[in-house]
């Protein structure tokens, strides 16, 4: 027989005093109108007793089922979600907390240092045609090499064999760069190329915005398409060079989230995978300029030390959970919202993505330092907990 | 020295008879007006012979370079594109020739038969409750396991671990499906369902077309979530068992691709890799009635047999292909209307698909076949020619 309490209209309460001491001990519940005897529990802790703990709850002295516990709140947005990211984490042993017992910032959301470097655009005074259907500028320069051995622009010859074939193609985001920092003499103007691109992909000045901001700091991207992503990054100094015999691999890729943009969280969690798959390190990029967007996070989560669980009486939470559903969408803004207030508790940020059939992935949020970039930068990585 | 051609208007003519010699024993060009002695060249023959074989070509007897000889070109739809997937297939020793050569049914397009059989849906005439944010319902009898252990519907208890929770959670298909065919009790009507939904995701009704028709022939469908695509696909007689202690597996995956949708080529490729990554061989479903698209199809491949290449002299073409940049968007009808033409030319169609480095990857398309099904469903797997 497990615990027992009771629905009082939307509210549930534990007053037998053996289930308030057995839920005390297991960190479920808080104080109801500052008497220590009565336990309000939330609604996820109130189902996560009925489904898997074996409680009881009456309402009005009669047992009610889960379906009429949990009616009551059928229509709160993403409110399984939640319910089911909350079980999880509690299925592995470990305490979730409500938001409410926040306090302060807890210091314990650690950033991670990238390098920078100052970078100065080569002259790349060569003339390019570029073709608009493409995207693509063409130089056939012999010449313009330079700008792919030195700084890899554009690709000279044949993807991973250069001897083979004598051109420079760049891609729009490089020859856009060329043409705004290094001269580069283009048979259209930037404010054509930008319109036709734009309305290819409406998404283009968004990514060119995250390539300009972190080539500057001597970073080079190249596409990610194989990676099932926008760019894959290099560290500043990279070349297009076989190091040691071998080619130099990317260990980086980069999602740019705009904030205008909305995504399902299916179709983001994708792109995560197949960063994961390859053992790359995922980057969301999120370009542009702050904006306010509304954003709760869903629970104050307690991990694990040396040997034993993390509990509120004794630690501080390490992480803070943003629960989401596979079929829910999620907009760039939205989240970058998330992140702030993430950022403000000091914690770093869970995405805890529940999927149609309940089973819950868990990705945690470290934010990048990165000298004199002007966007925002975080590191996703899937966790098991 | 490589081989001498003349750019005349916009045609490229080879007259130099030893430089005919090779192009015709390469495979390069055709026969100009009738003559034998003279052949024309495809812009991106011509191209290819500039760009890789060091061939030489004049206009009024001077020599032009890639980019003067290229950019009459420059606006024609995905110019680059098409140059660069036929200098792939070209660099791999393999022959391409152009479209116009097709003729008839070549019958070298050989269907994949997939198991189907006739399915019963059981009754459900248990009462459950929608949850209409997260789209998904709950049934909190006991006597609904029975949905989940025999037919596999919704998920008992927790993911992998049946015994962990007492309640049937349905997703919105499953629930719409065993409304539909179940006689499932809801809380909300059908309608209501189907329109909030459909306010969610846009696709909601062609995903579950998809799920209805495959389901009526006996297989299971669950969310892919983890393998980045909208189901996993299991064949008939699949239950949620460990078999041999092992829990079962699915080898296949659905992406559900509607025809009035459009995909950026990137975004679609995603989703392939993934697939690709996990080793689960992927599936095109397009769901919906037939409409007219315009698809103009590239290449005729010709391919390897025992020891050789196989050329226009003496064999026919293996595949046909369709040159696509990562940056274009596809859309569903014009997909499947290319897809019908190979069919027509009784060819596997190969979608090529050129990143921004000129690096090309090759997807071969084969057609499924299920009997009673409604509509088309092809498997997708990454080549390396």
């Amino acid at each position: 027989m497990g615990v027992q309490f009771e629905l009082e209209d939307t509210k549930f309460l534990v007053r037998d005093l053996i289930s308030v001491q057995a839920l005390d001990r297991g960190f479920f519940g808080s104080d109801y109108e500052g008497k220590k005897t009565v336990l309000e529990l939330a609604p996820e802790e109130a189902l996560y007793l009925l489904d898997v703990r074996n409680a009881e709850c009456r309402r009005k002295n009669r047992v009610v089922s889960f379906n009429q516990a949990a009616s009551g709140f059928k229509d709160r947005p993403k409110f399984l979600a939640r319910y089911f990211c909350y079980r999880d984490w509690r299925d592995r042993g470990l305490i979730a907390r409500s938001m409410n017992e926040a306090e302060g910032t807890y210091g314990r959301s650690p950033v991670v240092k990238y390098p920078s470097q100052e970078f100065e655009c080569p002259k790349a005074l060569f003339k390019a045609v570029y073709f608009s259907d493409d995207l693509m500028s063409i130089v056939d320069a012999e010449e313009a090499k330079i700008l792919y051995e030195e700084n890899w622009f554009g690709q000279w010859g044949t993807y991973k064999a250069k001897k083979h074939g004598r051109l420079l193609k760049l891609d729009a985001y490089e020859t856009l760069f060329l043409l705004k920092h290094g001269g580069l003499k283009l048979n259209v103007k930037e404010a054509r190329l930008v319109k036709e691109a734009v309305k290819r992909r409406s998404d283009f000045m968004a990514l060119y915005d995250v390539y300009e901001d972190l080539r500057l700091r001597g970073f080079v991207l190249k596409t990610g398409l194989k990676f099932g992503t926008h760019f894959r990054l290099y560290f500043p100094g990279a070349k297009p060079v076989l190091g040691q015999e071998e080619w130099m691999h990317s260990k980086h890729v980069i999602h740019v989230f705009p904030r205008e943009a909305k995504m399902l969280i299916s179709e983001w969690a994708r792109a995560i995978r197949v960063a994961h798959g390859v053992k790359k390190t995922f980057i969301l990029a999120i370009p542009g300029v702050r904006k306010e967007a509304a954003a709760e996070l869903d629970f104050l989560l307690y991990h694990r030390k040396k040997g034993e669980i993390e509990t509120p009486k004794e630690d501080k939470p390490k992480y803070v959970m943003l629960a989401l559903s596979e079929e829910e969408e999620i907009g760039g803004a939205e989240l970058a919202q998330a992140l702030s207030k993430a950022k403000q508790l000091g914690l770093d940020l869970i995405l805890s993505i529940c999927d149609r059939e309940t089973s819950v992935t868990h990705y945690r949020v470290k934010r990048i330092e990165l000298p004199k970039s002007k966007y925002e930068y975080y590191e996703i990585e899937w966790v098991q907990p």
